[in-house]
């Protein structure tokens, strides 16, 4: 059986901030058991606020490039738009893909991610993603077993959607200590074929039944008692195509 | 809390099977305790096979327009294609999309699948998905009610990836006694703004963390504990776009 619970009052985070503390404090204040291998799924927004990820658009230029895209798809700011070429490390847009006002951003590591990642804070203000989501998962999990003596695992999270249907669901953008895609042998078939999971997606997306809507204030959820296999060598790019 | 476990027990699945039954024998058979609003993910192909969804291919003649796809994309059958084209209910391929060697389709309903759902069962012979999902949802809950005296809400899952990920993850594609998008006001800004969730699909991940791969022997989940919107009104197209 694996339990999804929500881990409560993690307080609102600022830039500088050791979420890795915060957790600990928070499993600390409700006397919440952690066992070894516990998987935290947490919210890329607040990962990004505490390294300093925010940017302010008022000094944001856009460039002869951002603006051409930003008169194909008006709704989006023109800044939000050069801060997504940023993202791709790509100027000329060629790893940004728009369809039907939709822009899509293919990242350095391989992700394809809704606006290259990039959201509005506040109308004046944007966040990126955390810069390496492995390297700020691993922190974290190594915070968590210095303070409690547990191996975890921790996940990074992000809400995307699918074309075809409306709301979003959760991803795995980084992540710290399982192996991110579970192939077992199809035994149900004569032939031995193969089938594989995108284990780390599935995680993301269970652990947001408790961690709620963006911003809903529950930004950190732990996953128990799954079997999967441990591994501090694994990363994202595991997963990726 | 959310729990999810796996059910076991669920014999191979032949035409003709009700599916509800063998779900409530698993059940009594392994004293599981059910809760009022507990959600039942099933895996579309044991519905499909129990409705009599298989087609032998040998019986399938490629249309030209078949042949024309599969000329693009050689290493999809030419039936298949034809399945697929009958499954969008445009013989045109208007409703297939190509790219990089992958065939999406538009469903009737709105849901976009890769190849329309149509999947190779075995070399001479494919399986569609259920011809009204919500539809088989709805039967299997009533059957559970009956026997158990328990409302329950029944997800119709089905296997979909992403393009930049390795492996699948699970979507729902039907469903029965639950509203399928969660959307609350985002509390954290000033500003009162929206944030949706596809909460169909958020659980049907959560159920694969427990079905396992792809004909695994487990078809079906349980996720318990999950505070929702009991809904015996809901459908799946309240999630499409």
């Amino acid at each position: 059986m694996v339990k999804i619970f929500g881990l409560h009052s993690i307080p609102s985070v600022q830039i500088g901030d050791n979420i890795g503390n915060l957790i600990v404090n928070a499993v600390r204040l409700h006397n919440v058991q952690i066992m070894p291998h516990d998987i935290f799924c947490v919210a890329s927004k607040i990962v990004s606020v505490s390294e300093g990820r925010q940017v302010s658009l008022a000094e944001v230029v856009p460039s002869e490039q951002a603006l051409k895209i930003h008169a194909q798809v008006p709704r989006k700011d023109a800044r939000l738009i050069q801060l997504m070429l940023n993202e791709t490390r790509y100027q000329d847009g060629s790893r940004l893909s728009i369809t039907d006002g939709f822009i899509g951003g293919w990242m350095p590591n391989g992700m394809f991610l809704t606006s290259a990642g990039v959201d509005k804070l506040t109308s004046k203000s944007a966040i990126l993603l955390p810069n390496d989501s492995d390297q700020s998962a691993g922190i974290i999990a190594q915070t968590i077993k210095k303070a409690l003596g547990i191996d975890v695992s921790v996940i990074i999270t992000d809400s995307e959607g699918r074309p075809d249907k409306r709301g979003a669901t959760q991803i795995a953008i980084g992540l710290y200590g399982l192996t991110p895609v579970r192939e077992e042998n199809n035994r149900s078939h004569t032939k031995t074929s193969r089938a594989a999971e995108t284990l780390c997606d599935l995680i993301a997306a269970s652990a947001a039944l408790e961690m709620g809507q963006r911003d809903a204030g529950i930004p950190v959820a732990v996953v128990s008692g799954l079997d999967y296999t441990y591994n501090t060598k694994a990363r994202i790019s595991d997963a990726i195509n």
